[in-house]
């Protein structure tokens, strides 16, 4: 908690008179900020969503039109909003991790689970009937394992994060670190974490490869869909849904915000951008690249090379480059 | 242990008058499928490479000409060789895993060996002369590890792997996850894992990097050669054969089946497809991508890009397309 | 220490008359030897510069033109380099690695750091104020980590790793393994690993995505530059320099003694081959690709492709080959 005239001094921002004493709780996205949210907009248009919003209090840029909430303005609102983040995220870093196996009292494992006493969870773990968790697991308080999962060792996941039923996680998976979000101070050229504290959910019949590592939300949540298979070594970053039945192959990368539609098949060492889409049923060919924001749709369609085109176009390309290759 | 009956019940399909009450034990592979074992077989020649095995059984599609072996005849074929061998794998999820150091009686640890007391061994490992196992460690039930190896902190190895004499493994790798391979049911579009309950084998002098997933084989194994190296971050499918002194940069992935020759020198990132073959000999450069069931030879022959193909014509590619940019 | 007609014995080379008799203690490079080392050199240049190091003998190919130091006279001078490393680190293989939790009495922990008693420690780690290690990490002996840093669950570093003040280190990442280098025996086809016996330094408020590996030096260090910050699944070689306030995506692979300025921006999956140099202030797009030896330059300048090149050279040649592609 702490009051607007703080997180404006902190943030070298200007508060209005009458509004240095409004209270706000915690930072969100503007889509589910609730009362006593900050939220931040850094252009014309975000500025009037964020006056829509359910948010207490704004951080919009020097000389933004304003009107129906408190504000602060400053010159960079990204980092001023990291900065504030960080003044309302009252955890501790230990907090943020798990350093004991918890007080057994606090565990709530049904009877018919197998759970290592080797693995060491946090407080407030449940887990459900029939699920294995194996030697060398650190999983992270109030963390939900759903029923008839198989965790693998040494898989790490980090507090809060939730799985469905039938899921298997294979050995060395980090299941909801930090995002890679950061803001860069445009004075100093040094940066600043951009609030990471969403959740991962990770729906029914699920299962996730050795070494694969899936981030939590920033503000919200990552989320991977029912009956969708990773193989080894994916990474999913922040905020990126996975939609149902999905198969992403080995050592695809899928960068911040993005979304992939149900059914999707995504060959090995795959990129995708940020805030890009992969539509419902879109194949993707193997080492293909998705540009940041870029849209690629249609059931059944075959994308390949980078940026990612239809396929009969891109095999064109290649002959006709052969072509001219040998002349 | 289950009847061809019982197994028709479960895959929707339909076995011949009399062959109900046929036992089968086991799933395996057509080649090394031995008395007891089912097998499938999805178009004529498969069916006719069935007929010919040692198999007691095959799943066969409908319709099927098919003399000589109890068949079960079903729509899908694949799904339903997935789906029986779930039923015909006896082992509870949490026997496939590692959940608790075993008895220390059922170890075989040669005396010179260095096992730290912080790894988990499972039940009936056997450990060479002066080899080390580090802190951290997961080591499954029955795995084999020879002479004067040394496995550094926190590896993975599920059970059953084998390993050679000096052989290096680096923190965080995972020996023997699950392969990734699913068979997508065509009515529900839902996907059933294909049984992965083959092993994987390391030879002598291998060194193997950090963070490096190498998978089981499905029915049968996945294998690297004697003398070989893999860089950090490599994934090798399941099925995989790499053959002896082979040197395999970082970030490599090489998809399940596939094959490279002794003395292959692999850069790093390259992705190689499923069923392909890399000869003896070959060298690929960075990034470069060999399609699935594709042959690249020639030793001492360097290929480049992708689709890869030999390294002057690719360049003269590049030096064409240059030309046409800057017209 | 070994005396040089015990090494070339062993390597099969040559050493002078009266020449014998030297006593070496280790192997460096030329760069940083002083008394007692022993270095190798291939060619005449390299010779040349051995001749004016501080080195107490030099390995040198046979009919080397030498004046000035002892030298063994051998075939294949980084071979028997390889191989003198070998017969001069007189560590056992458990020396390099982490068996067991040191002496508590052998720790420095600062008062205010919090230590997981599930973490396992070696001797004479130094751990500063107020610093988090979280349960499963495996921090290797006389590993010095600062001031304010989170080190999450199952984090491997290696012996003698150095990092600074308020670093955050994510699940699963690997810090100070071996190297990738090996040296070819041209005669026998095998591979022998070249030392790898540098360290690593992580310089002042450095993050570490999950997964993530980082090796140590080969003879010297590899570092990374106070306030980057890395993404899940990057791999960083031997000997790499990584500059200030780099942002190094998802993915990425940096190869052995590449260079990278302060404030470079690394897209996802970004491949960089060995002994290349990244600019200050380059920007790589994603999967862009940076040949071995080969220098990108120009703060802001973006480049894009393998090879990589400027983006407006290379949009230029996409989009002429999407019309040839239409023809």
């Amino acid at each position: 908690m702490a009051k607007l005239a703080e997180i404006a001094k902190r943030v070298g921002g200007v508060v209005a008179d009458g509004a240095g004493d409004i209270e706000v709780f915690r930072v969100a996205s503007v889509a589910r900020a609730a009362t006593g949210a900050l939220v931040f907009a850094e252009d014309e248009r975000a500025v009037g969503a964020a006056m829509k919003s359910q948010a207490s209090a704004v951080i919009v840029p020097v000389g933004a039109v304003v009107a129906g909430k408190p504000v602060i303005q400053v010159k960079q609102p990204r980092l001023a909003f990291a900065l504030a983040a960080r003044m309302l995220d009252g955890r501790a870093p230990a907090e943020t991790t798990t350093l004991e196996r918890g007080d057994e009292n606090a565990f709530a494992i049904a009877d018919s689970a197998l759970v290592s006493n080797l693995a060491v969870l946090g407080e407030g773990v449940r887990i459900g009937e029939r699920s294995v968790v194996a030697a060398g697991c650190v999983v992270g308080a109030h963390v939900v394992i759903g029923e008839e999962c198989v965790i693998h060792p040494r898989v790490t996941i980090y507090p809060g994060v939730v799985l469905g039923n039938r899921c298997v996680v294979h050995g060395g998976a980090v299941l909801g670190a930090d995002g890679f979000g950061f803001v860069r101070d445009g004075e100093t050229g040094e940066y600043v974490q951009f609030p990471q504290q969403g959740t991962l959910v990770i729906e029914d019949d699920v299962e996730i490869g050795a070494n694969t590592t899936i981030d939590r939300g920033a503000l919200d949540e990552t989320r991977i869909g029912r009956g969708t298979k990773l193989d080894n070594l994916v990474h999913v970053g922040h905020n990126v849904r996975v939609g149902k039945n999905v198969v992403i192959a080995a050592q695809v990368g899928i960068s911040g915000s993005s979304v992939i539609g149900d059914g999707a098949v995504i060959a090995g060492q795959v990129g995708i951008g940020d805030h890009a889409e992969v539509g419902d049923g879109v194949i993707l060919g193997g080492q293909a690249g998705v540009l940041n924001h870029k849209k690629v749709r249609g059931p059944g369609m075959l994308f390949w090379g980078t940026p990612a085109r239809p396929v009969r176009e891109y095999l064109k390309e290649l002959a006709a480059v052969a072509r001219l290759g040998k002349k």
